[in-house]
C-alpha cells in the first residue's frame, strides 16, 4: 500500500521562483566564494527591514546573523548561551528536537504540560510556578509547532511583565512558521524593545518560504550573545553560501505576495480537514492559527478511555493507522504531548482528500 | 595604500562553469527541498568513484557523508570520535583551526615541531616518540597546509606499519588540497584497505574546485564512526542543499579537466615566486608539491639571528610588511611554526608580480 506522508515538516508548496531567479543572477556575478561569516549585508538588511516595515520594530541589520538553517541557529544559540545545569522552561507541545538540543548544551528542560482545553494558551501560571533562580531561559514557539497557536499581544505582554520581575530570565522565541499566519499577523517577541537585551529570536526560510533545501536561517540576539554565536559559527562551520543568501533576500522582499498565495491555499485545506474532524468525535483538535499542522488529541481512541480499544499508546495507534490505511502521522510523545499526533495538511488537494478518507475509515472502523 | 592579500585561503580561480550549469538544472527540476541527511546519492557515488577510478581504491558510496564544508566535517568527526583527555598527535605546521577544534572536542593536541630542514618529511621518529596508550588519533594533512608537502607512498606505508603495532591508533587525513597536485598525484590514506576501519578522510570542494562559497565537504570514515557523525549532523544541522550537491557532483566528474587547468596556472606562478625567493637569502622555503601556498621561514629576518633587526616575532615582521609595503601574509605561530609565514600565490599575474616586487623591496631594505 502507498503511504500518504502527513508526518513531515515540509509543505507541497513550490519554492518561490523569485528566489531561484535571484540566486541565478548571483551565480552570473560569481558570488560563489567565501562570504562574511555573519551573512551577506543584503540579506541581513532584508531581515531587519521586514520587522520594521511590517510591525514597526527597529532591528539593526548588525543584530542579524545568517545561519545554516534554523536548527543550527538553535544549536549555536543554546551552545553559546547555556551553562551546565541551567534550567530551560518550555510549554509543551514543542518541536521534538528541543529536549536533546537543550541537554546537549548542558541545560535541563522543564516541560510544562500541554493545555488543549485552553486552546493551548500561553500557560502563564505554570511558567510562574516553575520559575526559579536557576531558570535561565523560557523557550517559546510562536506560532506553535505543532499547535499552530499564535500568541496574542496580551499573552506576550504577560511574559514581558514576568521578565521585568525576573531579571535573569531570557526568552528564546522560535518564530519559524510566522509567515504562514492564516489570519492577522504573528507578533514577534522582538516587539518589546526595552527587553531586547534579553530576547533571542530564531527564524528561517524552510517553512514560510518553502525553501527547506536551501538551509538558511537567522538569529537575532543581544549583541554579547550574537558575538558568541558568530564566533562559534566561524570556528566550527563558517558562513552560509553567498549565492543562496541572495535568493533568500529576494524571497523576503517579496514576502507579502508569497505569503498571500500560501495562506489562501492553506485556509481552504484547513477547512477541509476541520470538516472531516468534526465528524469524528473520538478526536479532538484546536483549529490552527498558522502553519500547516493539525494537532489532534487521540486519547478518545486509547484503551484508557475506550476499554475496547487495542491501543495503549499513541505510537500504537499511529502504527496501526499507517499499516491499516496507509496514513503516516507523527506521534506527539517526543513533543511533550503523549496522547496526540501532528498531522501536516500541506498536501495537494487530491492527496489530502484521500488522506482524510483514510483517517475517517480508520477511526470509524 | 592598497593591501595585496596573500594571507587568504582562497584562490583567484573561477568556480567551474560546469558546476554552476549542473546546479541550475537541479533548480529547474525543483531539487530545493530537504534532501537526505547523508547527502544525495549522486554526489556520494561521484566521491566514491573518484577514488576507484584514479587510484583503484574501492570506497562504497554508503561510506561517504556529505557535510557543510570540510571545516564542519572535521568538527563533526572530532566531536563524535574523541573522548575527554584523548591525545591527538599532529606534525606541525597544520591548519590554524586544529588546536581549538581538538580542544573543543575534549582532546589534547600534541604538536610535533616542523622540520623544514628535512623538506617537511613525515616525522616518523617524532610520532613514535610521542605515541602512548592515551594517543587516540594521528592527524595528517596531505598535502600539507601550508607546506604543500605531498607525502610519498613510502612515508604513508611507515605510518600504516605503525598502526599495525598500535591497535588503538586512528588516522585522520585531511586531504582538502589533493586536487591541486603540481606533479604526480596525491596518495590518499584510504589506500590502506586493511586499515580502513581505523582511517577517516575529510575533503571538500572549497580549495581543489574553487567552490569555497558552496560550503560542501565530505567525510569517509569507518561505518561505526560515520554513523555517529551522521546522527550528530542530523541532530544539530541537517544535510546539505541538494541543488548545490548536484553542482559539486558535476565538478567532481570533470575533475581531470578542471585540475589540469588549475595546475598549469599554478606551476607558472610557483616558478615566478621561487625565482624571486632565490634572490632573498634571508628567507628560506621549500618548493610546494601541491596547493597554492609557500611556507617561508623568516627567522633570518628576526633579531635572534640578525641583531640589527627590529623584529623579535614573526607577527611584528608580518605587520611591518603589511604597513610598509602593503603585503599581507599569515604568520605561522597558530600553525605550529613560530618563525614562518604562509603566503598564497594564487593571484592574478599582475597582482602577483606587484606582490613579489613589494616582498623584495621590504626584505632588501
Amino acid at each position: 500500500m502507498d503511504i500518504i506522508p502527513m508526518h513531515l515538516g515540509v509543505a507541497h508548496f513550490k519554492t518561490p521562483q523569485i528566489a531561484i531567479d535571484a540566486m541565478q543572477e548571483a551565480l552570473v556575478s560569481q558570488e560563489t566564494y567565501y562570504g562574511p561569516n555573519e551573512g551577506i549585508a543584503e540579506l541581513r538588511l532584508a531581515v531587519a527591514q521586514r520587522y520594521f516595515e511590517d510591525d514597526g520594530i527597529p532591528v539593526p541589520a548588525e543584530q542579524v546573523l545568517i545561519t545554516h538553517g534554523t536548527k543550527h541557529a538553535l544549536h549555536l544559540f543554546l551552545q553559546s548561551f547555556l551553562q551546565p545545569g541551567d534550567e530551560v522552561i518550555a510549554p509543551a507541545p514543542f518541536w521534538f528536537a528541543f529536549p536533546e538540543m537543550v541537554s546537549q548544551a548542558g541545560g535541563k528542560l522543564i516541560s510544562l504540560p500541554p493545555n488543549p482545553e485552553e486552546d493551548y494558551a500561553l500557560p502563564l501560571s505554570a511558567i510562574k510556578e516553575h520559575l526559579s533562580p536557576t531558570t535561565r531561559l523560557l523557550l517559546l514557539t510562536n506560532p506553535g509547532n505543532p499547535t499552530g497557536r499564535a500568541y496574542s499581544l496580551k499573552e506576550l505582554e504577560a511574559v514581558a511583565q514576568l521578565m521585568e520581575q525576573h531579571a535573569s530570565l531570557h526568552v528564546l522565541s522560535d518564530e519559524i512558521y510566522d509567515g504562514l499566519a492564516l489570519h492577522g499577523t504573528i507578533k514577534s517577541f522582538l516587539h518589546f524593545e526595552h527587553l531586547r537585551h534579553r530576547v533571542t529570536v530564531v527564524n528561517g526560510f524552510s517553512k514560510s518560504f518553502a525553501m527547506s533545501g536551501w538551509r538558511i536561517g537567522y538569529i537575532i540576539a543581544p549583541f554579547p550573545v550574537l558575538q558568541k554565536v558568530n564566533e562559534l559559527q566561524q570556528k566550527i562551520i563558517s558562513g552560509v553560501s553567498p549565492f543562496t543568501q541572495v535568493g533568500a533576500a529576494a524571497a523576503l522582499r517579496h514576502r507579502h505576495q508569497i505569503w498571500e498565495g500560501f495562506k489562501n491555499e492553506l485556509l481552504q485545506k484547513r477547512e477541509k480537514v476541520a470538516a472531516v474532524l468534526q465528524q469524528l468525535p473520538q478526536l479532538s483538535y484546536v483549529l490552527p492559527d498558522a502553519g500547516y499542522y493539525f494537532t489532534i488529541d487521540i486519547k478518545g481512541c486509547l484503551e484508557e478511555h475506550s476499554p475496547a480499544s487495542p491501543f495503549k499508546l499513541v505510537e500504537e495507534w499511529a502504527a496501526a493507522l499507517k499499516e491499516q490505511v496507509g496514513l503516516e502521522v507523527l506521534p506527539g510523545t517526543a513533543m511533550g504531548m503523549p496522547t496526540a499526533v501532528r498531522m501536516s495538511y500541506a498536501l495537494p488537494d487530491y492527496v489530502l482528500a484521500s488522506a482524510l478518507d483514510r483517517l475517517s475509515a480508520f477511526v470509524k472502523h
